[in-house]
């Protein structure tokens, strides 16, 4: 964002909390390598006021992010972007992806997607993540 | 599971809800077609125990379920499978798959997933949804 490029979305009018979207949605930018380390996130209240939401619901989404090593919000400069060290997965980790990448695709079956559809969009995003 | 077949498991040390982890499981059960309509699943009481949840728990899924039209537990015979009529999708549908997809595999990445891994689970999922 920094950048005028990534763009967080989130549905206000979802079941999810906005805490999850906006969480899942910036983990999801970082991971696709959006930005670059020292790169600075928006402040946490101009980003409240652009998604509709209540400051600590952004604040509280930093820590999270901060947590798991994407964010340094230790230094009174705001949000940055850290290098974030590669993990190395644990075996719950992998069965729990499997486990909701199944729920997953299963719900928008439920929801009326064609399968070929749900496959499609499978096959895509594989293809995005192997071609980088 | 009334052909003592399909099994349900849950992680009771995972930070998703009980509730929702048996939802999501009972539908992806469901939706590959474990169940014939007019199948009975195992009353709220004996899952709760066979699970390790409290019962409420069980009979909270199975209501969710009831209201995306799986189950009949109109007739006190217990949760009935029926047979569902084929929903269409609403755009929304699609792009909440789409998003949360995204966000999933992100979330597997950063938790020190290969993508490769990733790209071949995707694969592998799409693979079986369209040969059937």
């Amino acid at each position: 964002m920094t950048h005028g490029v990534p763009v967080l979305r989130i549905d206000l009018g979802s079941d999810r909390p906005a805490y999850e979207q906006i969480v899942g949605g910036l983990r999801a930018l970082l991971v696709a390598g959006e930005f670059a380390s020292g790169d600075r996130l928006p402040p946490v209240r101009q980003l409240a006021i652009d998604l509709g939401v209540h400051h600590n619901t952004v604040a509280e989404s930093y820590r999270v992010l901060e947590q798991e090593g994407w964010l340094d919000l230790s230094r009174g400069r705001g949000a940055i972007v850290r290098r974030r060290p590669e993990r190395k997965a644990s075996p719950a980790a992998k069965q729990e992806f499997s486990r909701r990448l199944e729920e997953l695709a299963a719900k928008a079956i439920a929801d009326g997607l064609p399968r070929a559809s749900v496959a499609e969009q499978l096959k895509a995003l594989a293809g995005r993540l192997t071609e980088t």
